[in-house]
């Protein structure tokens, strides 16, 4: 099914009418939650709630079926068992319905009988111009038009949440609401047998009340159509923030028996964030970190950050943890030094990080003007605020008063000023706290969280997506088989200079071809095993004797069918990279680039695009590397032909685009010099059953 | 001073009276808190309030002076200005007080005035047979005596803290309460100039009710003494936890500017870890976190984790991080997974992690069967419980006891089989989970802090500190300068290889050096500026020419006095090390063994430890090196001579250790080969006004 143009989410998130179908008056079943939740709606639509036994439920009363309902209904909830579901869906259609929020369970994620059910019912609804939630899911809320339809209450807020989980979705509402930011929508999005992820994120970027759109995801259907939502949600200034799982094999494992989903490896999620900017977190509470960190009026546009604590202790940790993140902690000016130490102890520390020393005890309003001073100084990008503020509040009602008015004076500060104040504090419950919460400052109880919010969002700040690539036109499968000089030929054809080789069969064919190269050579058993960690390769061969002792020892012990006899690469100033590219289930083609060699290998130290790359990409890229300083000619080390090496992966990346046959292929290595590049080696895998 | 010998602290920690010289009737200030605080301790001790004033004081009577108290005094608190600090200890120790407790700042943290104060207040409190806390400090608390000192409350429990911070030290009070983990002593140690942090982790040690010890340190003393304390305190089962700060430069600067301390760097820090077996943690959170998982019944002794949630988004998210901490989630045998499958609907994942998919909703009790089953199974060394268990308490209080049942019956289970069980859950307020928690079973909030305390406790369980090394005999400095030849002497000296190398002046006399080792060599241009980055070093010069161009330029360019012919090292088949040793301030010489390389110097691969080394140590270090697999022999590699390279570390940490008078050395690089080791090059930097 190809996806629907964008469609009218009016019906699902705001009806007018909603029917509630297997509403139960028993407290422990979810008919009974989700009728409590609807009725909370009641003042903005009609609710009416439909059970075979026609009881009166929570003091209403109820219909036995949809068909007695005496009006036209905009959405229906069916949350009945899987035999009746099909028909349900029939009914709603018929009694009107737009939307369709399909708590059902036991359908797609059985098998595929429950697939083609779910098929079948989604071609129905789509046939009658309406959408479909679910099934499998745990409901929806929009806390602008008051439907909620969740198990668990998300407070109002503009975080737009999507989850592939539903328990994960209402951990999200939990650590939302301790945080103090809440949500506009939410999607528990099921087996997204209609309406999915990308769906979602298109509408949520053209959601006014929406800031921020949360993204709990296990299967991506079409990775690049998510992408590509992503990083026009991006543009149009709602950022997305992405949590999945399958970093590991038995990840993928328990994702496989969730949800039927085969998850994409977690490297290529990593292509797609660089595409489209999405922020890749590890965890729902990251995920809500940073998201109170993008609600804040004025995210830092740099790394420079000015710490005040009242107590060394905290200014130092904080001091640390700003440091390790990679960010700048400027030595302050003599002026602005002065400022801050004009009404502070003399014993106060005033350079940056700031110590008030006591002088915070003595007058809360210390806070406030240090905040200020820092944020007007032009020396830093962001404040942070660390440690006991917020507890002053527990000793007494007056000093809850004047500390929470020293809140909204900080609040104020960084608002006049364009800059972000990022606090945290011992005591994140105190009216204080809250002021500056409503404020949107971000506060945490950890300065560990803190400090990684403040680093991610002045890397965002700097971002630049790279766009999710447009797939060219597929090549035609050609004749290439597996072998090395089909892949040498293949590569070699898009403009990828190869070291020069000669396929050989017998001794004096790999003696003449070497003395016609030119000693040393290079000899590889070709075959499944002319890996050198199986001793397939021997560099550094200086004559016919020691080629001939190399090619009799091969031959025992591997019996190749042929080998090839290669020039040997002097690489003394030049640099090993790998470039390689894999197409992922979901997110299609992607480049590898890595540091080559053992010990980068062990370290794997890489980057990754989607595929096809741009030249700039590719030059990004490899300047990515944390191995990069020895390619740019850092450390007394001549400077490399980063172009060449980049022109290299280009050319691979398009090859890899173009060629749907092609599962893997790897250049390992390619020796980068100063001018231009040589690769010494050539991998290719095709889909089963290709030539 | 040097360290008194173990004193009795009962006096300190469980006074039979106890005087506040400083109470208040005011309550912002400090005196009263005290006053209140000390109060509770009523039923236990004699409580006596001293104001100038003379005033009541929650409705107790004060006295005027100490001399006015009608009885001896075991303990004074000390709440006055700096002014009358030295006046009231000597009424304090005339009074019979064998502990005061000094809260009075403005003293050694100023400068040398209030320094000489503290040494002569000491002296006298050491002659009197007394102990001394602080002065500037924050007080103490002993939750087994109801003595408390402090500001904030600290719930009774096993933790014994030591912190030089005090508002740190109540962060890390309100952590442990919202953890359900307390305390059994906490001091707040000041400018420590009596009792300090090592004197303190000894007597901890020894405290029957203090199970784990948490520190919080800016400043080591002698960092020797402090890391042998530790590593006594592990041996007799009590783990110290260390959270420090200086890591950064601007953390030292804000360190300095609280306590004048000069704070240890970091990598000394990491030494005395591995010396010790102190665990060194990164912020407060991190070390409640870690303290919760040190004091259940069963730490994990291996690195095989069985998950079990109800819910496939949870389950896979904590099987994510499982693996990437390096943990192992062993597929489950038939056997075990048919028992858990037994009472489970047929849609749940049972070969781990296991999804009860809904069957933990359907019986509560299935929670405990599979935590059961798991824990008995053998084939896991730790469960982890993940997701929604304890919101069912949130539905009613039927389900509150019920769910409350199965935690308890889990905390059985796990304790029976002598396995640990971690729980991360969405509702840590739960009084299923305050069941869990009393059960000494640790809960997390967050999965990444659940699955980070596992990992790290299955790393400590394998850990065997090395040991404190005793320092040899200071060796006399002897008359060696910094120059290069003069390094190489002393490190050949001491059994370490070296190239061979000719010291010239001339060129003529450097061509009759290469041509007596023989080409190719190598030219350093001797002085500060042999470094290969500023060109100071040309490798491979293959003849008499090719010398002579080396040496004319480097002449023009450089003008070193004088040059070393080297024989050039074949590098092939070796690898390079660095090897180092330092002389700090806090923890004397520490070795560093780092991958040599620019590559790996990029990525900073190195291993640190306190000086001089055993051979094993030295093997043990070299083989942690994120880039060892290239020595061991790992991807075809040749196995190379990490016995001599350890060898050479030995003798270069022996050196480090007996010569007080050199700050720094360095052999980089050091070749290793498949036998033995060559010394490339080496420095020496010797204290200033050395010869």
């Amino acid at each position: 099914m190809s996806r629907p143009p964008a469609r009218d989410l009016t019906p699902l998130f705001d009806p007018r009418s909603l029917a509630i179908l297997g509403a139960s008056a028993t407290p422990s079943k979810w008919g009974y939650w989700l009728a409590r939740s609807a009725l909370k709606g009641l003042k903005r639509r009609g609710v009416f709630l439909v059970n075979r036994r026609g009881q009166d439920i929570l003091g209403q009363r109820t219909y036995r079926s949809l068909g007695e309902v005496p009006q036209p209904i905009d959405c229906v909830v069916i949350s009945i068992r899987a035999a009746g579901f099909e028909q349900a869906v029939d009914e709603a259609l018929a009694a009107g319905a737009r939307a369709i929020v399909a708590i059902t369970a036991g359908l797609g994620e059985t098998g595929s009988e429950g697939r083609a059910i779910e098929q079948a019912v989604t071609e129905k609804v789509r046939a009658a111009g309406a959408v479909l939630v679910g099934p499998n899911c745990l409901g929806i809320a929009d806390t602008i038009s008051k439907l909620d339809l969740a198990s668990t209450e998300f407070g109002p807020g503009s975080i737009g949440l999507i989850s592939q989980s539903g328990n994960l979705g209402i951990e999200l509402a939990l650590v939302a609401t301790d945080a103090g930011v809440g949500f506009s929508r939410f999607v528990s999005v099921g087996n997204q047998a209609d309406l999915d992820v990308t769906e979602l994120i298109h509408a949520y970027a053209l959601h006014d009340p929406t800031r921020v759109i949360a993204v709990y995801a296990e299967d991506f259907h079409d990775g690049r159509d998510l992408a590509e939502a992503a990083r026009r949600a991006h543009e149009l200034g709602k950022p997305v923030i992405l949590l999945t799982v399958g970093s590991s094999r038995a990840g993928a494992r328990a994702a496989r028996s969730h949800t039927g989903a085969i998850v994409s490896a977690s490297v290529a999620v990593d292509a797609a964030c660089l595409a489209s900017g999405m922020l890749r977190v590890g965890s729902p509470r990251e995920m809500i970190e940073l998201a109170q960190g993008l609600l804040m009026p004025h995210p830092p546009r740099g790394r420079r950050v000015g710490i005040v604590g009242d107590g060394g202790g905290h200014v130092a940790l904080a001091a640390d943890k700003v440091i390790q993140a990679g960010m700048a902690l400027p030595l302050l000016t003599d002026d602005v030094a002065a400022k801050i130490r004009a009404t502070l102890p003399e014993r106060a520390a005033t350079r940056n990080p700031v110590d008030l020393a006591g002088g915070g005890e003595d007058d809360f309003r210390n806070f406030e003007r240090t905040v200020r001073a820092l944020a007007t100084s032009g020396e830093v990008d962001a404040v942070l605020l660390t440690g006991y503020f917020g507890g002053y509040s527990q000793e007494s009602l007056d000093f809850a008063r004047r500390e929470t008015q020293v809140a909204l004076g900080m609040a104020n500060a960084v608002q006049e000023s364009g800059l972000p104040l990022v606090v945290q504090t011992m005591y994140p419950a105190s009216p204080s706290i809250r002021a500056l919460r409503s404020r949107q400052v971000p506060v945490y109880a950890d300065i560990e969280s803190a400090v990684h919010v403040l680093a991610r969002l002045a890397e965002w700040s700097e971002l630049v997506p790279w766009g999710v690539p447009a797939m060219p036109e597929p090549a035609s499968p050609g004749l290439v088989a597996n072998g090395y000089f089909e892949a040498r030929d293949l590569m070699g054809a898009a403009g990828i200079p190869f070291v020069d080789a000669t396929l050989v069969t017998r001794l004096a064919e790999a003696k003449a071809a070497a003395n016609k190269l030119g000693y040393p050579v290079v000899l590889k058993a070709l075959g499944s095993s002319h890996k050198s960690d199986r001793g397939g390769v021997q560099l550094g061969i200086d004559g016919d004797r020691a080629l001939k002792t190399a090619f009799m020892e091969m031959t025992s012990r591997l019996k190749p069918q042929t080998f090839s006899v290669e020039r040997m690469a002097v690489s003394a100033e030049g640099v090993e990279l790998i470039i390689g590219a894999r197409r992922d289930p979901s997110f299609g083609p992607v480049v590898v680039i890595g540091m080559g060699g053992v010990y980068a290998q062990v370290l794997q130290d890489v980057a990754v695009a989607l595929a096809p790359l741009t030249q700039k990409l590719a030059v990004g890229l490899i300047r990515s590397l944390r191995g990069a300083p020895l390619l740019v000619g850092a450390r007394g080390h001549a400077a490399l032909d980063i172009d060449a090496a980049a022109r290299a992966a280009v050319a691979l990346s398009q090859l890899a685009a173009e060629r749907q046959d092609i599962v893997e292929m790897e250049i390992n290595p390619v020796l980068v010099g100063k001018e231009g590049v040589l690769a010494l080696d050539a991998r290719i895998v095709r889909m089963k059953g290709g030539a």
